[in-house]
């Protein structure tokens, strides 16, 4: 909704054609609605209110105030926060999995399981919950081998994608029935060396350091428990001149 | 507003509210409105719309179809990223500044330059562009020796720090009138050894990593070019195995 409408009149409109749609199955990843104009802000923006976020429940509007200092609200929002965790066994095997949906789907790639951070949640214990939850391993984190920082990868947002490296606690795969088709124990050689990769400069590239993690030839960040200026404990990522052996 | 009320209704008296408080001086930090009813809202949610975000002119609803498929829609992004430069130049010693306002506002705390990642800006690039902005220093970047990570900063969002070793390209200061009280090249060892640094333990262990750095003992992620799945150039961070010196 780019020009004014009332929302008594759009609604029914809106219902018509979704309902229309649905019969001719003609829409596969859901629909957007931009609303530029509505009757509260309309009303709110003459009182210098801007929107500053949303979330599924709720909008969130802010008006700097003393007009005389300057604005210093924190912005937006402006990344998601995914992770992969590279989860290698004494018998140099990665954990991959084969997702049901998604980008891969018919790939044949054996990739490692992936997720997004949850609101609140450290990147090591997104790692943890993530190999727990597609394939029923018990991980610990060891350290960030890489990042992958990408733009545009829905809406205007950007993207940050934390490569994780993690020790098994455990060795029975079960694999999560919603997403994951297929998960076991791969040679790290067969791991780096999928047609896939090789196509890929990314996955290649992240192969590699995963290949070179296992032979001990990679240094990458552990996590350091420090506390932050309010007092709040926060996790600094770096390398911590311990060695890179597990 | 957490219960419903007319917008009409609610604007004259929020205009009302907002002078008197102008009048008292009492508003430190700027208003910020959360509705949780508006007419638009409540028009929509019965037909399956959520809010998934909003910027600072519109706000953006979605729902998923079709309806027999799990729902994929990327989740909202999550958090800001910012950056702290520490440049470094030939004779050991680091582009500090003063801030005008903000936190450290009062400390005497000579600080390394840092800023906010704008829209679909690479980190990189964005310590490169806050050196300029802030100190009038050219400068090009070297690795990220470290990231932080917190929580709740502002609303429930959560916070990524990196901190980027760069090299001066440039040696003559010009300080930013906006936001910069004052900014020198100070000798590694007293940016190091500064109270506000021992009285914070987050603080005292980045300037401990950029102080091992700067001796050439400690190593970070480089920014290495790769091609994504979709054959966008994006930049992966990771030891390149290059070694740690300038």
């Amino acid at each position: 909704m780019s020009e004014h409408m009332e929302i008594a009149d759009f609604v029914p409109r809106l219902r018509h054609s979704i309902s229309k749609w649905k019969e001719q199955v003609k829409i596969k990843n859901g629909l957007r609605l931009r609303l530029d104009f509505f009757l509260g802000f309309q009303s709110l923006q003459p009182e210098g209110f801007r929107f500053h976020h949303a979330e599924s429940d709720y909008v969130m509007l802010v008006r700097w105030l003393p007009e005389d200092e300057p604005d210093t609200l924190p912005t937006n929002a402006s990344h998601r926060v995914g992770i992969g965790a590279f989860v290698l066994n004494g018998n140099n095997e990665v954990l991959v999995v084969m997702e049901k949906n998604g980008g891969f789907k018919g790939t044949e790639y054996w990739k490692m399981p992936t997720g997004v951070v949850d609101e609140g949640e450290d990147i090591y214990a997104a790692a943890v919950r993530e190999v727990k939850e597609e394939t029923g391993i018990d991980a610990e984190f060891v350290e960030i081998l890489a990042f992958r920082q990408s733009h545009k990868s829905f809406f205007s947002k950007s993207d940050l994608f934390f490569v994780c490296m993690m020790r098994p606690l455990s060795s029975n795969i079960t694999a999560q029935e919603s997403e994951i088709a297929a998960s076991k124990w791969m040679p790290i050689k067969e791991y780096v060396e999928q047609p896939y990769n090789k196509k890929h400069g990314q996955f290649q590239k992240v192969a590699e350091i995963c290949r070179d993690r296992a032979a001990g030839a990679h240094v990458g960040f552990s996590a350091v428990p420090v506390s932050s200026a309010s007092g709040k404990e926060v996790y600094l990522y770096c390398n911590n001149n311990k060695g890179s052996k597990l």
